[in-house]
């Protein structure tokens, strides 16, 4: 197993591709369990009041009804959440906090049926006068949403002295930035199916991103114990973060459903369901500050950060921290300061979704680090440059990483591709007076992995039967990013096996250690580890065993593709099938359950200064744009993305995962906002709400760059969420350019566009 | 974890003992599947022959029916078995070997029609004279039933110098044994669930005892990688050794069939499938010889065993090694030499069942001590103590023990509550000339776990969760006899868990290491020793994070009951749960993969002289029984039933265990017979088979003896199989002890109990 690599590196098809594009692919609400029902949740239907009555008696009388499920039916205490103290009922009451509160659960033999007998629940709500702006929810005298007031969380970063950063500062420039309510908008919503088994355990199949976390809350909730509860991924139509508080309440609802009644229940969101009562992207309101010297060196930044945080609290904590931490962007500021705060609201949750804080000041400073070039007459592309951060240099925490820094290398490619800056003149030198055309910039940085978030540890299997064939089991969850087709070459690689001859099953949580959620980019990195470990105490038994059969220490041996040879005579060879046969025969252990854990991040608290994450991903996307001064709308023409990946596992799968989250960025840059009106929710549907549809395709061409870190199997850095951040900035910047105007909030709609140019 | 235990050594009900009663269990043939099929296999309906032609097509065009699989169709070997060269075919033909023989499978929208539609196939064979006596069929001049000849399996035991010994002796008996066919008669027949997944993987559900042994003939025979099979257990009722083949091939078929039509196919036995198409225990034909000096010390024995192994060679190396070491019975004879043979006939083939050829071997054994002391005029008691093994001394195979050989303290146990011999002189102190009764004892041991039979490894995972509680895995089957309730006692004593917080999930080969084969009695002992081993691990994350709460060293940490305290200050506690929580957000593994391996069988395989069994189960039985001579029926009075079983991990179910085998003992001694009549089995039902019904059952009492083995969890040594042969040849003796007859023939039927007195 030494470079060049036989599997590693090579651009793969997913390996359940097959299943995936010819809809064999069974997803939660396919699955059949015979005498299964369907359940349903009566909503609040209004942002804020107080439950008075709550009448069920029609809905319990419908036809096909066999259970209407209220919070007195329930075992456990009726609270979920991400961080205790938990906030979120199951079955709200009597304080109703947002439209789409659930106040009971229908369980009826039809959906149809349900959702008739959920119309017939009779809610006697008091209302209250919404608390809708963040701002406002913060004033002292504000209502309390929740006892403890309306704060959220409030953190702090501080580096350096701003003050005195800006005093040295010769120019300083300073603007507020706002961001939208983005919804995951995935093809698949959420769904759950609860199957008490024969032994007295419950499975419950679900669409979820943390299988682990969704177990606790089912046990705790149904009152089972945690080891009497198995959860199982299907396939998942995409998560970006979504599936995890939502698909919480939905899974310990139906599980208690299903322990009461005995039967199979199942829950699946219609796409309203989805919008009301899942988590959203937090909306952003973003005060910065930036203060340089002429030559363009960057010497303070300051910030205040205010996250839209909706009814409850969510993952609003890790994304104050990452928001917080990120908005220094991939620049070396000697002083920083950096307050962050999410607030609680009458509306929708805001959550975990794909960049977790990342894109919304992404976009602020990259916004900036434009309006500072043109404040200070530089040239976009060196201003950045000048201010890049390298191995060796100290980033926003003062963490310094002595290896895997490659935005440089980003920047250097993107410059050579993108032929930086005569394709600037290019695009002004036409003078249509309807088509306008500019090109965008933006560099960003990533954390990967939990870091501060959090314990960082994975489990994974890998067990080689007798044929020589392998089963590789993981805690993290594949959500379509291609996470079993990278697993599937990690093990090859270390095994000489093909990659036709790996599965990888579907993860259950009885059968590998609790690896917390399926977040922060951090699948292939400790995922990946945790593959990688398991993997090598296997091969050393095929190695020894091999040893013994071609008479030869195992260290001699070297494994090909389905065969194991010496290393000096690769003539001298043998099936892995029959090593496999024999290793079992004589006693070598064919299966390894591995605990890969990332180092933990140390740091100060008060100051967010320290070794925060194992790893960043680094990149700078171009984009160049035509915008039609007449309608609003924006052609991309151009896109450039180079992103530091360490080593790309899959290449395609890589490609796959920036040309995805770069459309992601479009939407959440160009189309995507959750509109409400007195705290309910105007568009949820995706008549009303628009995501980039296939016309909207981006002509994203991917730069790799490889600087390996050695926290990352075969030194490999995630990739799911960094080009969201950083095709939103630059799709941003290339149409302030195009037309001239500084745009300060997102998303710039064609709409939002003409007004921009009338006023 | 020190003794006193909290668990260990408490008798507990099974854990999933109200799931059992209640009837809430779903067993293989309960699982539903919307789209399921069912599929009949059409049998060949004659003992040997020639297949010249299978005509399906009208079982094609029968109503429902989906698809009838013939050899061609099969996309594998078509072969299975325990041992290469396999030689049992799925479809067989042209040779057709027994009776049962699969032709073709037949595959329908239900049961009924799948059965019409298999008696619609016609097939044409060409009749052979069927090879039923195996002692012709070993003649030179006799068919050949496999290409090889009619010989399966042959070896030899060779100990001292026999001819010496018998030179030297001054007393010989010798005698020719004989014991019949007795079927498993388990109340679930054999069952099977093929179901293809939507990821390209295929689940087979399958009532059986061997699911790695199946997952690797599946794939064999589906063409699918192993990887990509996984083979789950449901509750299982009953196996006793049989739901290995025929399971294998049900398995096989189905998963052929559901692969080809993408839907699941389901294979049930009915009673009358089960008679025909599994094996059954071998019937046996055993010429002893024993010499002894007039003071009863046993100087030498020879025995030549013939083991009628049917139609395929299944188990039959195996039986015939188990049975050539366990003939000398539990006693240290100087110069021993056995020739053990199985030999092909034309009927079912025999293969594993309870016991594995010990019942056959110490019927007769026990037999000729019996025989042995009328001769020397010494009483049986005194006889068998004068000879028995202990500490330090050389068996059979020469293997000294110098720990847990408590066969003396059996012998002791049993004639203390007995009241040996003064019971004897009771039972026939009366003269009635209708009812006669009579005492009689049985000595045996029998080999604890794979020993010589093969690599004995075994798989396990524990996993603690955050709430304290514990999920146990295990490679080996939950087939009835409580092992999972065992297994939770030994997790729960080392984790210091209460019973209710564990649950011991059923088998699936996904899970954990491939454990082999769920016989030899090595479930408690290298099973047990594997869920010891994983959990160890977490016990030192659990004490490691509650002394960094306790701030103590982790070694002054002990568990109690769903709590960490110190051990010099009992009140200083924390509950379970919160350590458990604790330990996760620190990073501490609570998950863990053990793979036991019990140490390799050492001997010289021409002689069978070395090390073969890890350790010995040792017992003494004593049955007093009441004939009536004039209808052949025998009540038994009493049993007395002493074991030394190292360690009772749960004292009920070790008594469960010792009434359940004695049970069959009985059956195999007094009532079961496979009978049949030009090689088709005349009494394929429970009508006209005869198994111990309620009302024949025995009063055992169990006597237990623990001294200990250091190659079990707490010393444990297992117990499923080693009475069934205690009771059978006490009960044989009891009733020659009643009669003043000699039986060498089992079993011994009401019907033949006539023609002795008769004759």
């Amino acid at each position: 197993m030494t470079a060049p690599f036989r599997t590693i590196g090579q651009p793969v098809g997913k390996i359940d591709g097959v299943e995936l594009v010819t809809g064999r692919a069974r997803y939660t609400a396919d699955l059949q369990f015979p005498g299964s029902l369907q359940a349903v949740a009566r909503r609040a239907g209004v942002a804020a009041g107080l439950l008075r009555h709550l009448n069920v008696e029609e809905a319990r009388r419908s036809p096909g009804v066999v259970l209407v499920l209220t919070p007195a039916d329930l075992p456990g205490p009726n609270l979920i959440g991400i961080l205790p103290p938990f906030d979120q009922p199951l079955l709200a009451g009597p304080e109703i906090r947002h439209e789409g509160d659930s106040l009971a659960l229908v369980v009826a033999e039809t959906q149809e049926e349900a959702e008739a007998a959920a119309s017939r629940i009779v809610a006697e709500i008091e209302p209250f006068i919404p608390l809708l702006d963040p701002e406002e929810a913060l004033h002292a005298d504000a209502r309390k949403i929740h006892a403890n007031g309306n704060l959220t969380f409030a953190k702090q970063l501080l580096k350096g002295d701003v003050e005195a950063g800006f005093a040295q500062a010769e120019v300083i420039v300073e603007d507020t930035y706002r961001t939208s309510v983005q919804d995951h908008a995935y093809l698949e919503p959420e769904a759950v199916l609860a199957v008490p088994e024969s032994d007295g355990r419950l499975t419950v199949y679900a669409s979820c991103q943390s299988p682990f976390h969704l177990r606790g809350h089912i046990a705790v909730n149904t009152g089972l114990p945690a080891s009497r509860v198995k959860v199982v991924q299907p396939f998942v139509g995409g998560s970006f973060g979504g599936k995890d508080d939502a698909v919480t309440e939905m899974g310990s609802l139906a599980g208690a459903a299903a322990l009461k009644l005995g039967r199979p229940v199942r829950i699946v969101h219609s796409r309203r369901d989805s919008f009301l009562g899942s988590h959203a992207r937090h909306a952003a309101i973003i005060h910065l500050k930036t203060g340089a010297m002429r030559d363009g060196t960057i010497i303070a930044r300051q910030a205040e950060i205010l996250l839209d945080g909706g009814a409850y609290a969510s993952e609003s904590p890790f994304v104050v921290m990452k928001a917080l931490i990120h908005v220094a962007g991939p620049y070396k500021i000697p002083h920083l300061r950096v307050d962050c705060r999410a607030v609680y609201t009458n509306k929708r949750q805001a959550g975990a979704m794909r960049g977790f804080g990342v894109p919304q000041v992404t976009f602020a400073s990259e916004s900036q680090i434009d309006a500072l070039a043109r404040k200070l007459g530089l040239d976009r592309w060196e201003l950045r440059r000048h201010n890049a951060l390298t191995v060796g240099e100290a980033n926003a925490t003062s963490q310094v990483f002595h290896e895997s820094v490659g935005l440089v290398q980003t920047l250097e490619r993107v410059k050579e591709e993108g032929d930086w800056p005569a394709c600037l003149k290019r695009a002004h030198a036409g003078d249509n007076p309807r088509f306008k055309r500019g090109v965008g910039l933006a560099a960003m940085m990533q954390g990967i992995s939990n870091g501060a978030e959090g314990i960082d540890v994975v489990g994974a299997s890998v067990q080689v039967s007798q044929d020589g064939s392998v089963l590789v089991g993981l805690g993290l969850t594949e959500l379509g990013q291609g996470s079993r087709t990278a697993m599937a070459q990690i093990a090859a690689e270390i095994l000489g096996v093909s990659l036709e001859k790996i599965s990888v099953r579907q993860v259950d949580t009885d059968t590998v250690h609790d690896s917390g959620p399926t977040v922060a980019s951090r699948t292939t990195t400790v995922g990946g580890k945790a593959v990688w470990m398991a993997a090598q105490t296997v091969r050393t038994s095929l190695l020894e065993m091999a040893g013994l059969m071609l008479k030869a220490p195992a260290e001699a041996i070297e494994l090909g593709l389905d065969h194991a040879y010496l290393r000096e005579n690769p003539q001298a060879q043998i099936p892995l099938a029959q090593v496999a046969t024999a290793a079992y025969w004589t006693g070598f252990p064919l299966m390894n359950l591995a605990f890969s854990r990332a180092p933990d991040a140390q740091y100060d608290h008060e100051t967010h200064q320290g070794q925060i994450y194992i790893a960043y991903n680094y990149g700078t996307h171009l984009m160049e744009v035509e915008v039609d001064t007449w309608t609003g709308k924006v052609r991309v023409l151009r896109h450039l993305a180079s992103h530091d990946v360490g080593k790309a596992i899959n290449p395609l799968g890589v490609e796959g995962q920036v040309e995805g989250a770069s459309l992601m960025g479009l939407g959440f840059a160009h189309l995507e906002e959750v509109l409400e009106e007195n705290g309910k929710i105007r568009n949820a549907n995706f008549a009303d709400y628009q995501i980039p549809s296939f016309a909207e395709r981006l002509p994203t061409r991917f730069l790799p760059v490889e600087e390996a870190t050695s926290n990352g199997p075969f030194g490999a850095k995630g990739i799911g969420e960094p080009p969201l951040a950083g095709a939103a900035a630059a799709f941003t910047n290339a149409v302030s350019d195009a037309l001239g105007i500084s745009f300060r909030r997102l998303p710039i709609t064609p709409q939002r566009i003409l007004e921009a140019l009338e006023g």
